[in-house]
């Protein structure tokens, strides 16, 4: 991507409000905006985070023979009081009245609907085991939203549901979407701790949370917090609901025996846009972002010093970035003169896991120069070279 | 795709409420549910139609520079009091109050959230024109919801919005925009009307809607409709809106002079979840849907005949498959024994374009009969050459 065609819309004062490192470091490099209290626009470098987060979660939930759907936003209200979740939910569910004065709920989850969905249509133990999953925007009314994207009223989440014949199968299906969450944390660099617990209002007896602990900065210096189980955020959980829903909607199957039996169900969530919060916490220094390259917006910036003044320099940064481009490695490119401390400092803020250095100085010796946004090593290059050692250090990871 | 592997949710009896031919298909064929009045769950066929659908419309989008961010769904009221459009949309307008008792908007269109962000980001005429697009669900309390997704109360959308330093500027734009309206609508096969339209409460001067025509369907026959105008489906709409809305939220630029200039603004819409029934309405038979091959959710069926029985078809089906699926070509395959007709019925009813027939009296003479969906055309083709051919036949497309 050209500079010149691409507004990364950072910023540099922010609110004193904003205390939560992932959601300063958010703001100031131009992934969100807010727009209402605890509702946020994404932008173009947010948006490129989404998309490869949600590619990596739907390879592994598609690995598990998991479907994908898309159920409604509005939901009647009638399914929630059969559940009596309305009641439960309280003051965080949105509530909406129609022109008909027909009082409908702006979906926080879509236990009620999946439910009824397969008391219609699934009739026999034939027909299961199956996995359906969503990635859908979310609701809650929280009392009060706050740390950016990790507290927020609007949000995304990855929910699946499952339905068996038995527990048996339940319990294997719940295993093996455990085993896929461990690996898809893992592909993001993420550190997390699992922890059973109670399965709560939702129901059901058997549940899993996905924790992830996070730094605190103190005083643009970077603390480990204690390590206490407590200072975590919490970006899935899962949960072995069993005949909860499934008694409450009459959703049974026949079984071999031509008996009618109440069908097994679980359910799995992953907080998408906490995940990504989670993940900023966890990935940066007093510099800005440092993405694990699975996730970055952009995987290297292309970064010509004085673009203006040398013909070599445009022209070299010129190739390399075709070359990339033709490779489809995503690579941020600085085409249009800006002052090389604004350049790194920017591209460092945003995150982007390499710079590509292309000065006069370089270009004499036949070199550019190779940074490391985490590690912050520096090696000259042979430009000939530059693509396939690139491409050999982003195989790796 | 295997057949073991996806319930197709299929439905051989629906409600003869439902009159318009693309609502029964979507929901025969098992693309959608109705959870609540004008309101849709998309199960996995559809899904996959609408993954294809969005793909075609973002390559074409972000060939003119055109980035994609994802506004909120719930909007604030102040911004709608402010561009009087909260009166103007009237009950149409769904309305939410939140635990404060504020007034929220659930989102059918974003110029006013959108400007409002240029406004407080935009400060220079270099930094014009910004061209920025979304996919997202947006809401309409229709009066009478009908015809399926045609016409939703929750529903899919493509905005796109532009803001430009003179009027040329965004001339240009809009006339770029239009020309991939075109493209788009031609990769998925339809023939497009484009007509030049009043503006309307929108506000500017220049608009241009885009329409599909659609047969329609007397006593499961197909009689094409009166070619009159009014006899068509609405699938995308662009406005010049100019300075309507850059005005009401002082969003203005300086100029190479140093003044201040109001920005020029444009917005392009396609309507999603519509376009697929316009699709399905003009790409049907009495058989069915006949998708054109860039947006199938299938490109081809693999259909054994007599599995079960012959070891020898069962051999070369998988072989077929695994064929397939290695080369990436999205193959749903009868893996499991079931009736030719119904196989036959179900395949043409969702409308995947081709289907590759495998019975043992083709395979002793080392064959396979391929047909095509639309033209009914059968083919028998060598085992060998099978894949060879199917890729020759997909490419032209």
């Amino acid at each position: 991507m050209r500079k010149k065609k691409y507004n990364l819309y950072t910023k540099k004062e922010i609110s004193n409000n904003i205390k939560k490192i992932s959601h300063q470091l958010m703001i100031r490099s131009g992934m969100i905006e807010k727009s209402s209290c605890g509702i946020y626009t994404w932008l173009p470098t947010g948006m490129r985070v989404l998309k490869n987060i949600k590619k990596i979660i739907r390879k592994e939930m598609n690995k598990n023979n998991s479907l994908e759907i898309c159920m409604p936003i509005l939901q009647s209200k009638k399914l929630w009081k059969k559940s009596n979740r309305i009641k439960l939910y309280g003051k965080e569910l949105f509530k909406i009245k129609d022109r008909n004065n027909k009082t409908m709920i702006l979906s926080p989850t879509h236990e009620e609907i999946i439910t009824n969905f397969i008391k219609n249509k699934i009739h026999s133990y034939k027909e299961l085991p199956i996995i359906l999953y969503q990635i859908q925007t979310k609701f809650r009314d929280e009392i009060r939203p706050k740390e950016g994207i990790l507290r927020a009223r609007e949000f995304i989440m990855k929910d699946a549901y499952s339905f068996h014949k038995n527990k048996k199968s339940l319990n294997n299906t719940y295993n093996k979407i455990l085993k896929s969450y461990i690996k898809i944390f893992n592909i993001m660099n993420l550190k997390i701790k699992i922890k059973k617990v109670n399965n709560g209002i939702i129901g059901g007896n058997i549940s899993h949370e996905f924790h992830v602990k996070y730094t605190k900065l103190i005083k643009n210096k970077i603390k480990k917090r204690k390590k206490k189980y407590n200072k975590s955020i919490e970006i899935g959980h899962i949960f072995q609901l069993n005949t909860t829903y499934s008694k409450i909607f009459n959703a049974f199957i026949k079984t071999k025996k031509k008996e009618n039996k109440i069908i097994e169900m679980g359910c799995y969530g992953i907080g998408i846009s906490r995940l990504i919060g989670a993940i900023i916490e966890n990935n940066c220094d007093k510099n800005g972002i440092i993405w694990p390259i699975s996730i970055a917006p952009f995987k290297v910036s292309i970064i010509p010093i004085n673009i203006k003044k040398y013909t070599n320099v445009k022209k070299i940064s010129e190739k390399i970035y075709s070359q990339f481009k033709k490779n489809k490695i995503e690579a941020f490119y600085y085409d249009t003169p800006e002052q090389p401390g604004k350049m790194f400092a920017e591209t460092d803020l945003i995150g982007f896991p390499y710079k590509i250095i292309i000065s006069q100085k370089n270009i004499s010796k036949k070199c550019v120069e190779l940074q490391n946004r985490k590690t912050q090593s520096k090696k000259n290059i042979k430009i000939k070279n530059i693509l396939k050692v690139f491409i050999k250090k982003i195989k790796k990871k």
